[in-house]
């Protein structure tokens, strides 16, 4: 299949222009979904990729939900591996838009000290991502007319407004789009060199507590000393959720979090990540975490409690006498492993409630859970494409993880049983939710000849 | 001198009626010392009070400051104990209007469940207050022709503006204000029986500490567990500033705190303060300062340490997974006895400083620091006038402490080197600085009627 596989690659870098021309072109639809004003070009751009995957000879439609079309088309082989693809056509919006150096939704190719740049919002986030795959699967289609795997497309439009219509669509939907593996390109390199495969994504765990003493905010000269301030009662509990060493000391947080098998460790250990310069980036030096852990581990396979947010009486200007009534502080925890969100939620709600002294009451408000997603990397196909991956870039791919929440891989696993390989060529530099949002040319030229090698050795494995 | 005292209450039960038209007078001027716009309304204000006491024979003048004039009046004898008066004759911004029931400067005689009130802005803070003593000096006068001890009034038409004259004007004209003691009235009752005189107020030093940690706020996810988060160490410190006695832990913070002497404990113990009903009107039933003291030693005679406000990351509705920046704490210390405030702010800079790991640096604000004042009750005066209360009222007077902080005393004794006897006759309910502030008929009465009785027990002390 080598050969087949080199023609398709050939083919891609011929139609590298004309690849670009049709990602302007989707770049040029101002499909930001949280904003009703762009309702109707939120479901042209749907159009656009049914349109364009219909030509391709795929079996495309726009499914309607309560929010946005999910663009939904099916082709490829009758048989063999199944695979699933997932990415969004949705954009975030562009304010302040005064920072930006050119018209969002006008793409340009510029030269910049990293090479050319295709500069556009959603070039990276996720228009520019998508189109790889949908220029890979063109390119084979072109030199073979079909391709070696079976397809399924299933690309949202609300994924930048917190994906509504999301899970009630793959619950109703199952059966349909049920594949042995699903692909999500909405994720990045490691570095310019070294492409990645998302195999850990850390949970997430959010709570308020609001601590209620005195019925009013008294005047600390009149009450001072005698009433329960409940700022003092929330800075306790805070302060109790770490130890001198960093670990959290909520009784049984640690259960299920595993140690890096030797085989990751070994790969995180050949990254070569520089952890000064990633802390140096936001002005800081010292790994802040669990003694003995590295900067590496903290943010990818270590859980973390932190807090999110607090308030308390007078935080104005100036100074005011106040014993205030109530404190509150919103607090997350990442989550890694097994650990299991709902008996952690319970386990932290006991903590503060050992704590809470006789004239205070406190609340709780829920702000969501989900576990850590671990991705079952001895399925065949991880080991394929990070071989794959590895023949495209200067650097060979590893298996990383990461610190932020990615849901959608959690819902393929829960509601459709099934795995999924997070593979994408964003930059940390490509500023997206940012003014001027860019993707490079090698990201995306690399990109649509990485899926293409991907296609093509998940297809053998 | 028996039979003087007797006419002169005598004269002051028949005068009460006029008495009370006067106050009116005084209290349909609109007196707002911090709203510009009552500029000519607070010097209407003080030309009054200047008009009313040259018809009395005081020499009277309007003292210009930079702001507000100072009222001030010399008479009395010539001779014999020299007393300074003061009281203040702006008041606090009615706002919210709407809550008001009456106009607040159209003042108003109202039965109430607890006898009868005058209800006014300004009529219990302060100007009912220092219309009792020159209501007393009025009718000393009509009776006798003179005062039995030379008096200076020094009223000040600021002090619900943070007084920005008041230093400077006391200290550019010490030797004409110096007096053997000064009379101020802008306290209250212990309870509506329980006369009593204010010989301990707290002190207060205020600190805003700011933690800066990232260079900017970060997502959680992405540094969530290698970045420090200054929210964290915030938490740690304010923790830190408790035992779990409730005692404040900064080094040195007790040194200078004096014990009750058995004399005051056992008046206090007499005034059968209600701990219970005290924090049950804000909700609240135990007593939060340090174990083995009683509420009233931790509002009257005990230091204390407070979070007045505190605030980092997002504390909005919902959720945001945000590693804040920088966290801030407002603290204030309410001081007792002899604590040097600026042996404590370096104290607590130093305590704060030992907590701040590498990777934050802290900024500190100061929000001015006031020592306690405590009064030099050996003075004969403060027997003499605890009788002449005790004569008074249907309850013995008891010398009692103030949490909160009364500035003029401090300056008094700082600048004009002269102690002060705080007497005043307000109730907790007055709902001074709120809407429907009122002054009861009998403290207006009997607050006549205790001066006249300490002028006159006063001079011969």
């Amino acid at each position: 299949m080598t050969n087949d596989l080199n023609k398709v690659l050939a083919r891609i870098d011929q139609d590298l222009p004309d690849a670009l021309d049709r990602l302007q072109d989707l770049l040029r639809i101002p499909s930001v979904s949280t904003d009703p004003a762009f309702a109707s070009d939120v479901d042209r751009a749907a159009q656009w990729l049914v349109n364009d995957l219909n030509n391709l000879g795929f079996s495309a439609r726009k499914d309607e939900t309560p929010g946005h079309p999910m663009v939904v088309a099916t082709g490829g082989a009758q048989d063999g591996a199944h695979l699933l693809f997932y990415g969004h056509y949705d954009v975030q919006p562009v304010d302040p838009l005064d920072l930006w150096n050119t018209d969002p939704f006008d793409p340009v190719i510029e030269d910049t000290a990293n090479g050319k740049v295709i500069r556009a919002r959603g070039a990276s986030d996720d228009k520019g991502q998508l189109m790889t795959f949908v220029e890979a699967c063109r390119a084979w289609l072109a030199v073979h007319g079909t391709l070696p795997v079976k397809l399924t497309f299933c690309m949202e439009g609300e994924e930048e407004s917190g994906s509504p219509s999301l899970v009630p669509y793959l619950e109703a939907n199952r059966d349909a789009l049920r594949a042995d593996l699903a692909l999500i390109c909405d994720t990045g390199l490691f570095d310019a060199q070294t492409p990645a495969i998302t195999t850990m994504l850390r949970g997430l765990l959010g709570e308020e507590i609001i601590i209620h003493g005195p019925a009013r905010d008294l005047h600390s000269g009149a009450f001072g000393g005698a009433a329960m301030n409940p700022a003092r009662v929330l800075a306790r509990i805070l302060a109790d959720l770490h130890d001198d060493q960093g670990r959290v000391t909520l009784p049984g947080f640690y259960d299920g979090v595993p140690e890096l098998t030797d085989a990751l460790r070994s790969q995180w250990d050949g990254l070569g990540f520089d952890a000064d310069a990633f802390l140096g980036s936001v002005g800081l030096k010292h790994p802040a975490g669990e003694a003995g852990r590295s900067a590496l581990e903290m943010i990818w396979s270590r859980p973390t409690c932190e807090i999110n947010g607090m308030t308390a009486g007078y935080t104005g200007a100036g100074f005011k006498t106040v014993l205030p009534a109530r404190a509150s502080a919103k607090v997350s925890f990442r989550l890694v492993g097994s650990q299991n969100p709902q008996e952690l939620r319970a386990a932290f709600r006991d903590f503060v409630r050992a704590r809470i002294p006789a004239d205070c009451r406190v609340e709780f408000i829920d702000h969501g859970a989900s576990p850590a997603s671990v991705m079952e990397t001895s399925h065949p196909a991880f080991e394929a494409a990070r071989a794959a991956l590895s023949d495209e870039w200067p650097k060979p791919a590893a298996f990383v993880g990461a610190g932020g929440s990615i849901p959608i891989a959690g819902y393929f696993k829960s509601i459709l049983g099934m795995d999924s390989m997070l593979i994408g060529f964003a930059k940390d530099d490509d500023q997206i939710h940012s003014p001027n949002e860019k993707y490079d040319l090698d990201s995306f030229h690399r990109g649509i000849r990485s899926w293409a090698r991907i296609i093509d050795a998940v297809s053998r494995a």
